[in-house]
């Protein structure tokens, strides 16, 4: 017996769909949005409502913007022939608040993954061998996470930057180092960790 | 640097509000929304700005309802002499989908709880009791939750009760079994429901 209010019984299903929730956790969150300010939920309600109308994707890094291009790629500051290649939005966020990185980035929008019927075409691999023949890159940093995915796709992309046609003498394509996380204990660091922080050892 | 539009910032601090989401799961809500279909995120948007329009309180049970009485309360089939007193709509749903109660319920709102604030004025104690004056209700379910302040609070509505003038031979006050769960592991019970196991053990 459906004992609560339809638009409750909505409400719960739709938050059920987001990533992390289950049905427990939706419906105390439906319960905290009943139990809260109406201005709350209307804000919440207004902000999800217009979100994609006031959304653009940046022609040059195909990061999220408020315009086009982004506040990153119309800064005269940073520097063009530098591009860290993400696979999306949070990774510009993280690597803006933790390091000084000054160049731009590229945004890929995932990872290649069979298993979710996502193929290098679904990302934004083409744009970004386009941008190397546009522009004067140098380096080219691939930062796609550390694992089976991330993997795949930044040796993919290796690949097909090396199957294009133009001129790679003056680029360079890096990756992030492997190693041991800070605070991390030695004792229960994974295999491939340990024996990447122990082959790439650096001079103390 | 703010490197995301200001909309998705405002949609993540919005999201961090909600129980059990940190500053990561709201950002990966946020980025699983901009990337899904936009009906999505409008319908989402819709029944969270018209969540409270068409939310309407029992003004018997206090249950949350799309029209007043519930559907509980107005249920012609439902026992009225019988009372469960709950915390909040959830345990409604959950005593509906797992038992064969066929009596009424009173939604306290909350639980005593002087850390947060709330004391018994903040819950429909007082309507519990009007409502025992007013109907013949021959037993009352006390069916908090069996931790430190639904005790408190169950003691307490037990005290109101017994002090209130009306006459009381003929209402039974009970409160559900304390036990081992089922799936249990002894070894794993803590210490007092072990004991409540024990004191409480049935004829087999």
């Amino acid at each position: 017996m459906n004992v609560l209010p339809s638009n409750v019984e909505k409400l719960i299903s739709l938050l059920q769909k987001l990533p992390g929730l289950g049905p427990k956790s939706a419906a105390r969150i439906a319960m905290y949005l009943l139990k809260g300010h109406k201005s709350f939920t209307v804000e919440l309600g207004k902000v999800l409502s217009d979100l994609k109308e006031e959304i653009v994707y940046c022609s040059s890094c195909n990061n999220i913007a408020s315009e086009d291009p982004c506040v990153i790629c119309s800064n005269s500051q940073r520097d063009k022939s530098l591009v860290c290649v993400v696979e999306g939005p949070l990774d510009v966020m993280a690597f803006e608040n933790s390091t000084d990185f000054d160049g731009v980035y590229h945004v890929l929008g995932g990872v290649i993954s069979p298993v979710n019927g996502i193929g290098p075409e679904e990302l934004t691999i083409n744009g970004l061998i386009q941008r190397l023949k546009r522009s004067n890159i140098k380096e080219i940093i691939l930062a796609t996470n550390p694992n089976i995915e991330g993997e795949a796709t930044a040796m993919y992309i290796r690949q097909e930057i090396e199957n294009s046609k133009f001129e790679l003498k003056d680029l360079q394509i890096t990756r992030l180092a492997r190693g041991l996380p800070t605070g991390a204990d030695l004792e229960y660091a994974d295999k491939t960790t340990l024996k990447q922080a122990f082959d790439g050892r650096t001079k103390f």
